[in-house]
């Protein structure tokens, strides 16, 4: 898709990933980026370990099937608790005492993020929701206050349940619908230094990453399995309208912004 | 204080209190009413017994000097993740169920409630809030796009420290801040009928009160000691601007709006 941004306003949505959450002193830098942003951003964060942590406090143990996480009653209520409560409102009291405006929510908050819960053939996730709408007017509104949004990855059904939500999508989901409003950047910031061609060294970051060089480095087995859904999901979102995805590590966020770090998708 | 409302559109605050919060039927019943009322309206709620009874799962000792609880680091954490976390996003799932757009915040998000560590000079009371501003404008906006607000009592103090909140005032400052821009009802809803003249007859309930049958009460110990702080507050609301304070039952919460149920506070 070709799209012309000539008179939109720019916004970041940015996804910061796993391990960062869990250490103190690389979030309050990364915040502290993230607050001098002049331009209108979203955060969407996760976790971390910290969920996982209080399951084995209160003795829930975590389900898995075929590998995969399942999100049971008592999960819900544990993530709920630690990404819309503990780690949501913490980040929100940093990024105001760095003077950004912060405002946090989840995906029940003002009807933001509207879900269902996961239907599979095989497998029951339990409480997981696949995202169907984004609140994109009550989001503009946000936004056009000069507020800097931090959403948890919890959505809901409309039908009194929460879900839980992949912050990835959500990113993505966000982005997405707000890409006819705004000139999109999208950024996933996560531990690794952008997308590696060989996943042990961190020198071999790929700077520009487009369809025929994806296809081809799939094909020979060059990008790691783990990356392939954020990868697949980053070449949807700039199919979407979405201005640009790059993706790279947390550390970096002020290069990730100036395109000076990290790994940028293009879609030609 | 004499204050003419004309013109002014309708505003309610209401506190919900207590075990309410721990009885899912009665909670469920409570919020069926609340997104059923057409004015505008915020709800401030606690957390019940939820945040001590995960802390005794979490073996979190609850801390009292002289009969007072104590908010050390872990407390703060669980009642953050407990009030804003889990109960805020359950009473706002079950509002989008019915139909209410409802968004949850805390004091931090949009630096809604700015408050200071409670100075005490002889008690440390932990990561305790005493209220100092209400952000009008933006809880104005809010209002004005149809949401209605959940207010989970967790404030900050704008140097990225979350601090512990009395429910209660939390539900006063925001009737008080917002008394010049809407006429304003604050009620109080909890697990009696109002105020009793005997605590154990429901039966007994002061239909109006004002400042000197108060001092009657008082002065004949008729009003029972818990109450006194939360009236002292009502009157404090009145001269503050506030409209109207309502006190009674929350499952009577129709009629509570309607002024056939409960203690009606008035200033003369």
């Amino acid at each position: 898709m070709q799209k012309y941004y000539a008179g939109m306003n720019k916004l970041y949505v940015i996804k910061i990933g796993g391990n960062i959450i869990d250490d103190e002193k690389k979030l309050s830098s990364f915040l502290k980026v993230f607050a001098s942003m002049d331009d209108k951003k979203i955060l969407v964060h996760g976790g971390g370990k910290l969920a996982t942590k209080l399951a084995e406090k209160m003795k829930v143990e975590q389900k898995m099937i075929d590998g995969r996480r399942i999100t049971d009653a008592e999960t819900l209520k544990i993530v709920t608790m630690v990404y819309a409560g503990y780690v949501n409102k913490n980040i929100v009291a940093q990024l105001q005492s760095f003077e950004c405006n912060a405002m946090g929510l989840c995906g029940v908050d003002g009807d933001m993020i509207l879900a269902h819960k996961r239907k599979h053939p095989a497998i029951d996730f339990g409480y997981v929701g696949d995202v169907d709408t984004v609140n994109v007017p009550l989001l503009k509104n946000l936004l056009q206050q000069n507020l800097s949004l931090v959403f948890a990855p919890i959505t809901h059904d409309m039908g009194g349940q929460l879900l839980n939500t992949n912050a990835d999508t959500i990113a993505q989901e966000i982005a997405k619908a707000l890409s006819h409003e705004y000139e999109v950047k999208l950024i996933y910031s996560f531990e690794k230094a952008g997308v590696l061609l060989d996943a042990d060294d961190e020198r071999t970051v790929i700077n520009s990453l487009n369809p025929s060089y994806y296809k081809e480095l799939k094909k020979e087995e060059k990008i790691f399995a783990g990356m392939i859904p954020k990868l697949d999901n980053a070449f949807a979102a700039l199919n979407s309208g979405v201005n640009k995805v790059i993706i790279g590590k947390a550390e970096n966020l002020g290069e990730l912004i100036t395109g000076r770090s990290g790994t940028t998708i293009v879609n030609e």
